[in-house]
C-alpha cells in the first residue's frame, strides 16, 4: 500500500467539517492540517470542533499560506465559497505551492460559464505550479447532471435530458432547512432570494455541464426559482414550518437549443417532500431511465464525494479540470 | 470543432457491425477503415455488410498490419475476442503503429486478473508506443460493475454490493440468444458450458473489477451458471422455446473477504424473463438503490459505449488502462 495522502481542510463550515471528519477516519489519507479565518476556531484543535471527545494533533490555522508552506500537503479539501471570485486566492495559492485541490465551491463545477478570464487564470496558475484544481459535490456535481452524463455512455444519441432531485428537507440538517427559507414568510424569502446567495447554488453550472458533455448547442441557459409554501404545519428535528409559510424552493434550471427545450432540471427541496429521489430521463436510443430511490443523501453524500475525490484528483494532469476529465469519483477507504 | 478522429473497425462480428455502423453517424468521428479475418468479408464494402443501400468507401481490409501502416489511424474499434490470449497480437500490433484501442475483450477489464504477464506485456508496450490500450463494455464494463463504482462516490464507506441484472433475451438478437443457450436441451448447454465459451463471458472480472475499484481485499472470487428451464413455450422474433427447454442463463458472481461474502452479483438472460432492469444495492452510509428501470439494452448500449469511449481513450495517459482510469464515458456525437 502507498502512503496515505496529506491532506489539509480549508474552511470548517458544515460541509467542510463534515467532510474532516470523514477524511479523519479513512487509511489511504492523513488529515495534516486545516485552514480557516474564523478566530472562534483558529488554535482549535479539530478533534473539539468535531466533539470526538479525543485530541487529533490538527490545530486550525488562521493563515493558509503559511500553514500551506510548512505543511506541504498533497492536496487541498477547500470548502470556503460558492463564488469563484471568493476563492480565487485561495487556489492561486494553492498553485503556488504546488498542493491539489478539491474544492465544493459551486461555480467551479464549469468554471468558464460565469467566469472565463478567472478560469483561464486559475488554469495557467495550475498547470505552473504543476497541480489540478477539481469543483465537484452532489448537487451540482453528481445527482443532477454527472449521473445524466454518464447514462449517456450506453446511448447512441440524446435529445433532451430530464433530471429529479427531491429532498425532504426536514430530514436534513438545520444549516439546509435554512438554505431553502424554511419557516420563512413568503416576504422574507423574495427578500433573501434577492441576496443572490440563497437557496440552491449552482443549477445553471448543472445545466452547463451538460450541455457541454454532451455537446448540446444551446442558445440560452435559464432557471427559475419559487418558494414551496406549506399546506399543512411540518415539524423538524430544529423548526417547525407552519401552514402559509415557506416549507423550502423549487428551483427549475432549463437548457435551450433555439426554442426547442433540451434539457429540465427540476429540484424540489422543502420540508415534507413526498417520495425523495433522484431520477434521470433520457429522450435517448435506447430511452434511459435511471433511479436513485430515497434519493442521494446530500449532507453525507457531499463530503462523501470531497473525499473520494482526493486520490483522483491527485492523479490528475494538471491544470483545471472538470469532473468530465478526471478518473470517475469512487470510494476511497 | 477539433477534426474528426480517424478510427479503424477490427472485427466485423455482430457487435462490430453494430458499433462500426454508429460510428459512421459520428460528426466527431471519421470510420477511415474496417478489418476482420473472415474471407467472406474482407473485399467488401462496410456498406454493402451493413445493408446501408449505399457504399461507404471503407473496404474491409484482410491484413491489419498493412492496413494500419497505410491508414495510420488515431483508434481502432476492436471487437474480435473475449480471450486476452487470442487478441495479444491485435493489440501488440496497435501499440507498435501508434494506433489507441477502444476493445470489446472481457478479459481486459481487469487484464492482470487472469493474465498477469501478458497484462505487464501490453502495458509496457502500449506505453513504449504511447498508446492506450482500454477493455469496456455494458456488461462487464458498466452494468454490473462501473455503476456500483460510480455509486459508491457519494458513500462514506460500502461493506456490501449486489448487482442484479435481468435481461429478457426474446427481445434480444439471435446472437445473444444462442449465446444464453436458448431452446437447447439441458444436456446439449451442458456440453456447451463445458467449452467455456458459451454463455456470459467476464462475471469474474466484473467482480474483481468491484473489489479492485471500492478495495475490498477479496480472498476468493467465485461464479455459478445454471440453466433457466422454460416453464412454458415462448416464441421470440428468431426462434421458439418449448416448455422444458433452456430459456437462458442465470449467472452468479461472488466475492468473498475471509467468509464473509461482500459482492453478489446476479445476471438473469433468459427468453420470457420478467420485470427487465439493472439494479445496484450498496450496504453502506448512506445506503445506495440505484435502478435502471426497463433496463440497459444490451446490443445497442455494447455499441453505444465502445464508441463513446473513443475520445476518451486518445485524451487517456498512455498505458494499459482500466475504466478506472480513463475519464468517465459519455456520449459523444
Amino acid at each position: 500500500m502507498s502512503a496515505p495522502l496529506r491532506v489539509v481542510s480549508f474552511g470548517l463550515g458544515p460541509i467542510g467539517l463534515a467532510a474532516a471528519r470523514l477524511a479523519l477516519q479513512k487509511t489511504s489519507i492523513q488529515l495534516v492540517g486545516a485552514i480557516d479565518i474564523d478566530p472562534a476556531k483558529i488554535g482549535k484543535d479539530l478533534g473539539d470542533l468535531l466533539e470526538l471527545g479525543r485530541k487529533t494533533g490538527v490545530v486550525v490555522d488562521g493563515n493558509a499560506e503559511a500553514a500551506l508552506k510548512r505543511l506541504q500537503p498533497d492536496v487541498m479539501l477547500h470548502c470556503t465559497s460558492s463564488f469563484m471570485p471568493m476563492v480565487k486566492d485561495q487556489l492561486l495559492l494553492a498553485a503556488k505551492c504546488g498542493v491539489d485541490v478539491v474544492s465544493s465551491t459551486e461555480e467551479l463545477l464549469v468554471p468558464e460559464f460565469q467566469h472565463a478570464a478567472l478560469a483561464k487564470e486559475l488554469d495557467a496558475a495550475a498547470k505552473a505550479g504543476g497541480v489540478s484544481l477539481l469543483g465537484t459535490g452532489v448537487n451540482p456535481g453528481y445527482a443532477m447532471d454527472f449521473l445524466a452524463v454518464v447514462a449517456s455512455a450506453v446511448t447512441f444519441d440524446v435529445t433532451a435530458v430530464k433530471c429529479t432531485r427531491v429532498v425532504d428537507a426536514g430530514t436534513r440538517r438545520l444549516p439546509l432547512q435554512r438554505k431553502v427559507g424554511a419557516s420563512l414568510s413568503k416576504a422574507e424569502f423574495d427578500k433573501q432570494m434577492a441576496t443572490g446567495k440563497f437557496g440552491h447554488i449552482g443549477m445553471r453550472e448543472s445545466v452547463a455541464l451538460l450541455a457541454r458533455a454532451l455537446d448540446f448547442k444551446v442558445d440560452r441557459i435559464e432557471q427559475s426559482v419559487e418558494p414551496v409554501i406549506a399546506a399543512e404545519d411540518h415539524k423538524t428535528p430544529f423548526l417547525t414550518v407552519k401552514e402559509g409559510q415557506v416549507a423550502g424552493i423549487r428551483n427549475h434550471g432549463y437548457g435551450f437549443v433555439g426554442k426547442r427545450q433540451v434539457m429540465h432540471l427540476d429540484l424540489a427541496m422543502y420540508v415534507g417532500a413526498p417520495d425523495p429521489r433522484d431520477e434521470v430521463v433520457l429522450e435517448s436510443t435506447p430511452p434511459i431511465h435511471l433511479k436513485f430511490l430515497g434519493g442521494i443523501a446530500g449532507d453525507q453524500a457531499t463530503a462523501a464525494i470531497l473525499v473520494n475525490n482526493l486520490h483522483g484528483v491527485v492523479a490528475a494532469q494538471p491544470g483545471l479540470r472538470t469532473v468530465l476529465d478526471v478518473a470517475p469519483p469512487r470510494l476511497c477507504r
